[in-house]
């Protein structure tokens, strides 16, 4: 603690923060929390900053042409033509979205979140709505990523299919531990894996490329059949509609950066635009590479062996060294993927905790208790999806990327809204907002036509992936997000009926304490006893003990041992023929509180015993917490316990 | 309350009960408490008492026959002609711990449960360990008595048959809610199934035999083949040892008179002697009855089918109205004995818990959280058991009479002990011990001889039956009990230290409390603020506000706020800038409470908003159970919520 002022009766002390000590069995498992895992990261550039924020983005390429493919075969292998229309479609939306958020990165150099964005722009409701769908996603972006990991693993050892959902939920546990102990994130963890993800991938694409065009590529070597059928269906626009919606489950992450603006170098937003650029680049890029391998090589989508398995193995002439090269660099960028939105829950958790959305205690940084609950909640929950979807990627996508363009239609929506309100501000006038400053801009026309473009794009993709995937899975989170939203209003109108209960507008001061009851109940007398009694002396004069007694002979042998021993203190025993306890005493207690004039008080005071050994506690009777159970609604009886100390 | 006495300075009042308030969630499942469920019961006569404590014992006459085929079933249908010599033997045991209780009743007139003997006459550790298995055996009298009453169901309605665990727990939780809401032991609601199961059963066994000796009974239609193999074994001394130690489950229920004797009507030990003879009587006319008839019409054990209702069936000739009323009258006293088991538990650990052997809040009759602990904790064992074992008698058997003889054993031997006493008396002095009185008899050798018999006989019973079955489960049993007692005797050790460290030998009083430094934790200044502010004011004049800042400007306007309305009292402001909001208040109170001198006390006075709507509770930081947890173990320090009321 540093002493920062002291005046006019307030001391201003500043605290510091030290590694504060873990219990035992925490100790055993996760280890030590670090001190520094609060402490705001350095600084990063542009090549760093990338491999922070690109594992989400990219990552999804490991599942999301497949997923198209697995749409298509419905109407046999044909339809897997329309994979590179698709795929151009779907890097057409990507590059509105580029520069869509762009400008969110410019317009917010704090951190320009969908969260964020549409609360300063639209309003509460669409800023709940924007976190439900978040919050929803990040949950899915762990059990995506990690079954898509796993299938890459199960890929190149097919025995190791029959095990997929315990080897993906190792996976969860296992990040989970890695985030209880305090994830220090240096920008150095993230680039080594995404850069060796980037070089595989552009190996594998360029290898695959080039054999094509020396013609040594071939086509894959017994192709997984599984999920080919012989009954072919027509292709009808719905059934390219929904191909095309499992593959937007690529863009997954392209917000990411906008996030996180504030960890880059500065001039922060110009390189964070720049990565961001750089980011979209390789996303397109990969993504169609691999939609165009796919259909050269003649992959076929399956749930035993990936397609990014099938180029691999063509491209390298079966399961050498590269493509376990390749394999694995895919693994481990998907699951850091899933381990940052262990670090985006809880972040965005506290954000609508701020606002009173969320019980207030998640927005404390350091209380690990409220933090530990949010991964573990996260874990438990993407867990039991893995479990529930068999680890399947194609079972969980129905579910995943409406939330994810939810929260794009009103982030830029929010964002189209804010050029709006610019091009209307008098040049020179300047408006704070808590996320960013307003300025006059004079191409706010332009921006707000970008913007507005990025919104009904994704919004009319989240109308598709909704319609289209409705009966898959998709009715699950339509339903879930107004759910979450109403249960976010209904913990903020409590808080704000609270605030108003609470204010001091028209209080008038009550009158001050004149006569304070002291109640001590007793089962013995003994130190524990006494140490009640001499607290109790030193708040008030008017003090009672009371003996609620079972046994006509321990009730003299108290009578006894209190004359003794009880200074002089009033004793009431109270026979209790039933084998009552807390009855009597409750009892007793409310008929003095009955009699009580408003200028009193009455303290209960119950000795307790306080043990090193933790489970000894249910040996003993909480007579406190009982009686303030009881006594709840009972607003001037004040319930304490004064410890006793026992060793041994 | 009634006032008894009020004189030095001691008054003594008497607590008269009234149902005590439930809960909103209890009152709909459960209904409200009846008062009347903690009154002793009326006293009942010997028919009645009969009906009351019959249903346990004459209940097992479902199963054990069966349980004896089942494993002659072995050794081919050839074998099942030994079941006929067991049942004699079983009803030699039966005969000798009939003599054996009937002297507990007449010694103990105030109950001469196994556990009492033992501990009277043993010692603490046969006690416990009487104990340890009877609380195991009323575990497996729910789970075997509900599987043998399903058993009986579905061999009314075969349809049932895979649906037969289902119902087991749903029996199971239907008396867990009976015995929630309270039972109001009347003997009419014993007598009437009881003596319809006696009726029932007489009539079945006398139109059997009266069909025989007419020749018209013939043999059972169709039997049941599930449990015969064409794979015969040898027959040998091994199997029948078997067969007799699952026939010996037939005697569990044996003791629950000499339990119960205050519940009969003077004299009540004559009372009760002569019912015990009456049951026993009954039980082993049953048993011999349904094992001849067995024999007779050539029922096959099965665990589709009882032989109850093989009998039932081929007596009455098929499945009609006679028929039924043999299964319902089997059924619902098989529930019946299932239920005493719920009111035995509790019971029984109130006695452990008086000797301080349990957690001694179980000795507290009216406390209903306690008493509901145990009821509920019964139900979900012993269902788990019924899961498990797939609602198989069969397969329980194992677990279930190893317990009943190991008291059965330890009882008598008590017994045998205490006429040991009795015989070296001087004649005309009497010693009084906690359950009986001790004088000398004229025929104590005589009376010794008969319990060191039926002890005898019990510890051989028990040790076959724990060989014969080991395998079969009864090595569990053999692993759990020991450690029940070793877990009985560390809860033991801890009182006991407990004890001697509160003791006040040697004890010094500690210096008055000379300074009393209160410290108010404040998240803002508002009615709750003032309300815990006023409370301090009367306890002490030396208070500080404390307020843990994460937000510059929050904590400014509490400063304002603070001068306007906070009395002059001193105000701290802790800075966070790491957002921790426990860690420094935590600081700043353990260095206070490292400076103070002993005759000095801090109490915190947290102030809390006390709701109506329980849940809110997780919306609002729990600061004074935080601080109770991290300031455990500094004496010093008190910690109290000042409630503080809010409406809607």
């Amino acid at each position: 603690m540093e002493l920062l002022e002291e005046a006019h009766g307030t001391t201003v002390l500043r605290h510091h923060p030290k590694a504060p000590p873990a219990p035992t069995w925490r100790r055993w498992v996760v280890g030590n929390p670090l001190a520094t895992a609060d402490a705001p990261h350095q600084t990063v550039g542009k090549l760093v900053g990338l491999a922070v924020f690109a594992s989400d983005a990219l990552s999804s390429t490991a599942y999301s042409t497949q997923e198209v493919l697995i749409i298509l075969a419905a109407a046999g292998i044909g339809a897997f033509n329309f994979s590179i229309p698709i795929s151009l479609a779907i890097v057409v939306l990507l590059t509105i979205l580029t520069f869509s958020y762009e400008q969110t990165i410019h317009a917010y150099p704090n951190g320009g979140g969908a969260y964020i964005v549409a609360r300063d722009n639209l309003g509460e409701l669409p800023a709940q709505t924007a976190g439900a769908a978040l919050l929803t996603d990040y949950i899915l972006t762990v059990s995506v990523s990690i079954s898509s990991g796993v299938a890459q693993i199960v890929s190149a050892y097919p025995t190791l299919y029959p095990f997929r959902v315990e080897i993906a939920v190792g996976f969860v546990m296992f990040i989970m531990l890695i985030n209880l102990r305090g994830v220090k994130e240096s920008g150095f963890t993230f680039a080594i894996p995404t850069y060796y993800f980037f070089l595989m991938m552009t190996m594998t694409i360029g290898v695959g490329f080039f054999r094509y065009l020396t013609g040594s590529l071939g086509t894959v070597v017994n192709p997984p059949m599984d999920m080919m059928t012989t009954m072919v269906h027509p292709i009808t626009l719905f059934l390219i509609l929904r191909a095309f919606a499992s593959g937007t489950t690529a863009l997954t992450g392209v917000e990411a950066i906008s996030n996180g603006i504030t960890a880059f170098k500065e001039p922060r937003s110009r390189n964070a635009g720049i990565t961001l650029l750089w980011m979209s680049l390789l996303l397109g890029s990969f993504l169609i590479g691999i939609t165009v391998l796919c259909h050269l090589v003649g992959a076929l989508p399956s749930e035993e062996e990936t397609v990014f398995s099938q180029i691999a193995r063509t491209a390298y002439n079966g399961r050498g060294f590269l493509y376990l090269g390749m394999i694995s660099a895919t693994t481990v960028i998907l699951v850091m993927a899933a381990n940052t939105a262990f670090a985006d829950f809880p972040r965005l958790g506290a954000l609508h905790a701020g606002d009173g959305f969320l019980p207030h205690q998640l927005t404390f940084r350091g209380d690990r208790l409220v933090f530990s609950r949010g991964i573990i909640a996260l874990a438990v929950i993407s867990s039991a999806l893995i479990i529930a979807f068999q680890a399947s990627v194609t079972n969980l996508i129905p579910l995943y990327a409406i939330g994810v363009f939810l929260s794009f239609t009103l982030s830029q929506a929010g964002m189209a809204r804010r050029w709006w309100k610019v091009g209307h501000l008098t040049p020179g006038v300047e408006i704070k907002e808590p996320g960013s400053t307003l300025r006059y801009e004079s191409n706010w026309q332009y921006k707000m036509i970008i913007n507005g473009l990025g919104s009904l794009c994704t919004f009319v993709v989240m109308i598709v992936f909704a319609v289209t995937k409705f009966k898959d899975g998709a009715w699950v989170v339509v339903l879930l997000t107004p759910l979450l939203v109403s249960i976010f209003f209904s913990i903020h109108h409590h808080y704000k009926s609270l605030a108003e209960h609470l204010s001091l507008e028209e209080f008038a001061d009550e009158p001050r304490i004149a006569r304070h009851r002291v109640i001590i109940p007793i089962a013995g007398v003994h130190r524990g006893t006494l140490a009640a009694l001499r607290y109790a002396r030193s708040i008030s004069d008017d003090i009672t003990a009371v003996h609620v007694s079972m046994d006509p002979e321990e009730a003299k042998r108290v009578q006894q041992k209190w004359e003794q021993w009880g200074d002089g203190v009033r004793l009431v025993v109270l026979e209790s023929p039933y084998r009552l306890f807390i009855e009597p005493l409750l009892e007793y207690i409310e008929k003095i509180d009955d009699q009580i004039t408003p200028s009193e008080m009455i303290t209960v005071v119950v000795p307790r015993f306080v043990h090193s050994k933790h489970l000894t506690s249910y040996l003993h009777t909480q007579t406190a917490d009982t009686l303030r159970k009881n006594l709840l609604n009972r607003k001037e009886i004040v319930i304490m316990e004064v410890p006793y100390q026992v060793e041994g």
